[in-house]
């Protein structure tokens, strides 16, 4: 498909150009305070798939966040492509640890990235995989290479559990009909060796809150005689792990599926070296569970961090004082099979009765969705294995990721069809962190690669 | 001595006025964003010395915050009291919290204070009780009932550790000799149950640090395979107290003065409730280190606190990151005979010997001070306890304390003489806190004891 390429080489910078204004707008979901930026995000990315050749587009409303739904149908009877992604990003605190500023993109090289990347919140999760699709359709509809229909659904809660989405996809399955969702929201290994993602993890995400004493108190007057909601959070998150690492919820385990050891000997033979891992990250060793190497740890077996902790004063200097109240942000990944309201009801369970009766416990789930897992022998997976062979020279590794999308799993349920993910980010590219950047290597491979895609399957589909 | 209770009724409306002016100067020490309204609170307090009748005032300059330096001397033959107070205040944050806001002084009654408080952060810790003695002062040159000589020392860092004071007083024992120095910067137990506090717990203050990946991870990519900080941290520090609450660190008890049964059964005698004490700080039950009641837990016995905790995201809504970081603030109440500065060092170095080789931990110590017991049999106690008796009519009862006011050990090293602690302060009273307030009959009752102690203890120490 050399078109492609020269199509690219034309229009590289424009294609560059368009997403560094798409990443100045500050569409932070978590955060009201940005509520009329994504508004605006919404808006752009309407205009952009008019742009790009679809047919019909709409803002679709829902209790929260619009969806943006665009197509193109060139014939009923031919397959149909849903492309899903989202146009929200994560909050971009701590902002003192960017380079630049995150809504202020600008394009650097880095190790992994010697052909530049660019820098911003959301340059790689996911404006600027979800716009490598939009580019793919403004090349295939203005070339006369688009083989299939085209819908795409882009949703503005992802970073905050999607919510309006599980409300809208079950109100629209004859809109949203297709033969395969394709998603680019995750990674690959790396620029040379090529994966698509077969596995996603599930997630539950709560917040808790311990009170102690009804106001706070001077740690002199009564340090030692009353319970103080710091420490006993700390003593009732430690408990959450036991020596090995393992989860102490009781039931917690029941339903994570155990890989067998073929399996687990097949997941080892992806390139890994944990001394540059360690490197990378500036550790001296890596930490988990008992039993599991790194990339089992981070992929096939549950986990529970804690993503925030806060209490007391944290300010500048010293203040003497026992809190009130204390509070963290706890999010468990799960594996298939754990469904997520269950190991939801689980941690809240549980969390309550191992409070002391001199502190009140309350927790409150945040959003959650369950793990997915892609089988490769189906049609949308061989075709992606294709393009990928194509544009990159190699096959590209089956891999399950640690990461999750929660609504993946809600596609299915609903419409049926498998989810392919075809992810072009990297690990080091810093999402949800400081200083996030998507590759240009990547970003334009990607709108190299996806065509091929359409071709692939709309081929091996119409067989 | 009528005469005072005529002079306080015809001023107390003034006296009221005074304070609250002095309390509308946000003096935080902490926080170097006040800085200049720390160096406007001294000057206020240098002109209400003068206008009290000091002959001498003088504004000390020191490395830090400058100290409040007065005196009337009338015959160096007679004795002289040292007055030691602070007009620095703690942050008033979480000013949310707050009925009203903290520098903007309101009188409002309280179940305890039937006669009204007045609510400003500093109303009682210790602007207010610091006042009481310049208007015991004015009195008592204003109308000839000095019977001594008397010396004020007002410093600005009481709240982050004295640093300047510890540099001063070695630098000026003799500008500062005295005979007995006096400090209203405690409580009593209630206003119809007078007490005098006779010992104080010394204090270690430190700061933790743990660092894991150098940078935030997100948490599905990296959750499980990398040790997450928070959850180190929250480990540690859970670690720090065994399943009775005795606190884990080797060497940490080794010093700790046991009290005999004899005297924890005198101690037994002071009035308490455990069923108002719970009521009042809404809790379902008490919670500290087993073997010991709640006043003995939180005055004869050391506590490991942690001030605050902070790490990950913290903001609304949610967010899927491993931190790179997580802090805490950490204090140790200590009781008489452990040494602080050993008490730093024990925490510091068992603090970095727990830490996983996953992470790293940095432990700064941020200031202390030794525990302080007051002999009851001496001359300073006796005019305080008969000031008392004429004030309100019982004998107050010696009380040890579980606050700290770390200069105290260093007054009597350097000064050599014995430190009186006339408090008038409730536990109820919020110090520290949002809502801090100071009765108004504490306040004027203060005004009008401080004049008979000056009375008895110049009358015994001159017999």
């Amino acid at each position: 498909m050399q078109n492609i390429q020269d199509y690219i080489t034309k229009n590289k910078e424009r294609f560059i150009n368009e997403l560094i204004e798409l990443l100045k707008m500050p569409s932070v979901s978590a955060d009201s305070a940005y509520n009329q930026d994504v508004l605006n995000t919404a808006d752009a990315v309407k205009e952009s798939l008019e742009k790009a050749g679809c047919d019909f587009v709409e803002l679709c409303e829902t209790p929260g966040y619009p969806i943006v739904y665009g197509e193109k149908i060139i014939d009923p009877k031919l397959p149909t492509v849903l492309v899903y992604g989202h146009y929200d990003v994560q909050p971009a605190d701590p902002i003192n640890l960017w380079d630049s500023p995150p809504f202020e993109p600008v394009i650097k090289t880095t190790k992994n990235h010697p052909q530049g990347a660019i820098f911003a919140r959301g340059a790689c999760d996911d404006k600027g995989q979800m716009y490598m699709h939009v580019k793919a359709l403004e090349y295939m509809t203005s070339t006369g290479n688009l083989p299939c229909n085209v819908k795409f659904m882009i949703e503005g809660e992802e970073e905050v559990g999607s919510e309006s989405l599980s409300w809208f996809v079950p109100r629209n399955i004859e809109k949203l009909a297709n033969d395969v969702i394709l998603i680019s929201d995750t990674g690959m290994i790396a620029n040379d060796i090529p994966s698509i993602t077969t596995g996603l993890r599930g997630l539950s995400y709560v917040e808790v809150e311990v009170t102690g004493p009804n106001r706070d108190l001077h740690s002199g007057l009564y340090g030692g005689a009353v319970a103080n909601p710091i420490n006993i959070l700390t003593k009732m998150i430690a408990s959450l792990h036991d020596e090995n690492n393992h989860i102490t919820i009781p039931g917690f385990y029941d339903k994570v599926e155990d890989l067998s050891l073929e399996e687990r000997a097949e997941m080892a033979k992806a390139p890994f070296s944990l001394e540059k891992y360690q490197d990378a990250l500036d550790i001296q060793s890596v930490y988990g569970e008992k039993g599991y190497t790194t990339n089992e740890r981070n992929a096939i077996r549950p986990t529970l961090d804690v993503n925030g902790i806060w209490g007391g004063y944290t300010g500048e200097g010293a203040k003497t004082v026992i809190a009130s109240k204390a509070y963290a942000k706890i999010s468990m990944r799960l594996v298939p099979n754990q469904d997520w309201k269950e190991i939801t009801n689980l941690f809240k369970n549980h969390f309550e009765s191992i409070a002391p009766s001199a502190v009140s416990v309350k927790v409150t789930p945040h959003h959650g969705g369950q793990g997915y897992v892609t089988p490769i022998d189906n049609v949308g997976y061989q075709a992606a294995s294709k393009a990928y062979e194509a544009t990159f020279g190699k096959t590209p590794i089956p891999q399950r990721s640690g990461g999750s999308i929660p609504i993946v799993a809600l596609f299915e349920e609903h419409l049926k069809s498998k989810i392919i993910l075809m992810g072009f980010g990297l690990d080091s590219d810093a999402i949800h962190s400081p200083n996030e950047h998507f590759g240009v290597f990547n970003y334009l491979k990607g709108i190299e690669t996806i065509p091929l895609f359409y071709k692939h399957f709309t081929e091996l589909k119409t067989q």
